[in-house]
């Protein structure tokens, strides 16, 4: 095992930090925002605009690139980022939480879950140590415990059980990882389970901790449960978890929850919405979430963001995207996910030089005034 | 009127000529192929990439516009070009294609036509003097007069009564065009009807000269006839026409009509093919066409073409593009349709530098040995 985290500087005002992760295709910023890239594209942006929304690593899903196209193309093509044509970091995750929210769960025993492809209907059965083999030949630089994710509301007792589980299911993925085939260019995290419960999700930190990892996920949050509740977990979090690991708050993406996780600990976030939110011709933008589709923006010739610096912004007016998300054309698929995703991007700058320049609160203060202004 | 074109050279072996245009927004070298953008966007194409292709001009849809967003939000937006983010030149169709074309039409009158919206069914009505405000709203560089575009096969009798509307409403046109609010910066072009009939095509040849434009489309071919039908009319048609007229086939844009086209004198070409070819899959190379869905590129890891300089040949491989028009990845439609447009543009690239070289038909040779060599 090889530490692959250095922290900058701990935020003097509040549990935030500035760190850097160091992989073997470059080194990322943090607190960062990941774009997530399900089947290996980051829905509707091509490379060369992701590139310059200064994304520093890419997510992509094992679940979906070994159903399709497969782990043995991506193996011959050279690994995922290269199969995918992005030269910087990436990172899997296991599986697990796809198999576990697409209802595609047939069977789960203690070694493993049997599930059926949303593609075809076949028949297919993950183990910690499969879902290890299969990261392993899609070769992120960051793969994932495969682990079971509850949803919420689960019960203490089914919770409890859950969490039994993905601690074993963690040491194996562990061994696995650490077999002979090991590549040294991949780190594996763990995850951290336990719902809302602080006694559980106390023991499955410390219980990962115990087994060691490189970095550490919070996983299973944002499936439902209150803002409190999730940051009530990331302050106890913050508590055990070391200071020299990068942390990773896992499928959370939304500005408010940025703020709040960063300011609790939080170097690394994914989420989809920026892409999905596009898809819908929902933008975020420094003046508040607006749907470009409302009549109001038909003849509104002015940029999504006047203070933004994306290729949407920069040549595209709010009329013209308007046309484009009525008209169903293609590219407002492309226009829309690229400005979200530099909004994601650019907003974790703000935030980085905020604690940068210890003036978190403010910072944050300032940011929630013009976004709750509704002034668009 | 003004003189918009110049003719650099004639071709020594062929009809074919080298040309310039020189309109407000700037010359465009001919022959051009001339990406069409039917609703101010070239399908999946961000204009990021449309200039990187060299794309001279593209066109836009005088219908779509005008049922959607409106011409009066195009006039606001300081017209078509600005407002879609383009900074060359655009040409719009006058709407008859596609009146006739959707099966739009009511009710044809002397006057003009009546046709139903395809969005929202409502009723509209089109004169020849309606085409030419609108399409001076939309504020495109060349302008097209208002036609009839009869379907093919029709026989001699209607089709003679066709020519002698379009000819009533092309005068109309032009009075319309030039009447005081004239902006000098476009330019109108007539249309050359008369289906597959030697003697129709003469008579609207001679009598479009006689009202007189500032350039010539031949309009109602690739709408079904023969190859030689097209061939044997462009003959006829590079007897009538003026040296120093541009001359536009409307519609056309298979690699072997372009090759003809230009061979008998055509200026001008446009075509849907590279975008809607892009959809299903289907992409233009120097070694031939092919269909990126097939199983044989599943582990082909070679770009999509090795003699391309698209942002598709040099990113990506044919393994990652099947895997994408597979998995119904948005990203397949920009990266086929850009990789298609960037093919039409450099093909007209090779042919104008053959014409140059006085090597025309040695270079068509070589070009159709390698596309149908099969190679790929």
């Amino acid at each position: 095992m090889r530490n692959i985290f250095t922290l900058i500087k701990k935020s003097a005002e509040c549990r935030g930090r500035l760190g850097k992760i160091n992989t073997a295709r470059g080194i990322i910023n943090t607190p960062v925002f990941m774009p997530v890239g399900t089947q290996g594209t980051v829905k509707g942006v091509p490379m060369e605009f992701l590139k310059k929304s200064k994304a520093q690593i890419i997510l992509a899903n094992s679940y979906h690139l070994y159903l399709r196209p497969g782990t043995q193309i991506i193996k011959e093509a050279g690994g995922i980022a290269k199969f995918c044509s992005w030269d910087g970091p990436m990172l899997t995750d296991s599986g697990g939480f796809q198999i576990f929210s697409l209802n595609a769960i047939r069977k789960i025993t203690d070694n493993g879950t049997q599930f059926q492809s949303h593609i075809d209907g076949s028949m297919h059965f993950f183990t910690p140590e499969k879902s290890i083999e299969v990261q392993k030949d899609i070769g992120a630089d960051i793969i994932m415990c495969f682990d079971e994710c509850v949803a919420l509301p689960s019960d203490i007792k089914y919770v409890k059980k859950s969490v039994d589980l993905s601690l074993a299911w963690a040491k194996r993925c562990k061994t696995q990882f650490y077999c002979d085939d090991a590549d040294e260019r991949q780190t594996l995290f763990g995850i951290i389970q336990g719902g809302v419960y602080d006694n559980l999700r106390k023991e499955s930190a410390q219980k990962m901790l115990d087994i060691g990892f490189e970095g550490y996920a919070v996983g299973g949050l944002s499936v439902g449960e209150s803002k409190e509740d999730m940051e009530r977990i990331l302050i106890l979090m913050d508590e055990f978890l070391p200071i020299d690991k990068p942390r990773y708050l896992m499928g959370v993406g939304m500005p408010e929850d940025l703020w709040m996780g960063v300011e609790n600990g939080i170097d690394m976030f994914d989420c989809v919405i920026p892409t999905r939110n596009g898809r819908n011709g929902q933008v975020f933008t420094s003046l508040g979430k607006i749907n470009i589709r409302n009549t109001q923006y038909k003849n509104d010739f002015s940029p999504l963001d006047p203070h933004c610096d994306c290729p949407t912004c920069k040549h595209y007016t709010k009329a013209y995207l308007n046309h484009l998300v009525r008209a169903k054309e293609t590219l407002y698929l492309v226009l829309l996910s690229t400005h979200n995703i530099f909004f994601m991007t650019n907003l974790m700058q703000i935030i980085s030089q905020a604690i940068a320049e210890d003036r978190f609160y403010s910072a944050k203060e300032d940011f929630f005034k013009k976004y709750y202004s509704n002034k668009n």
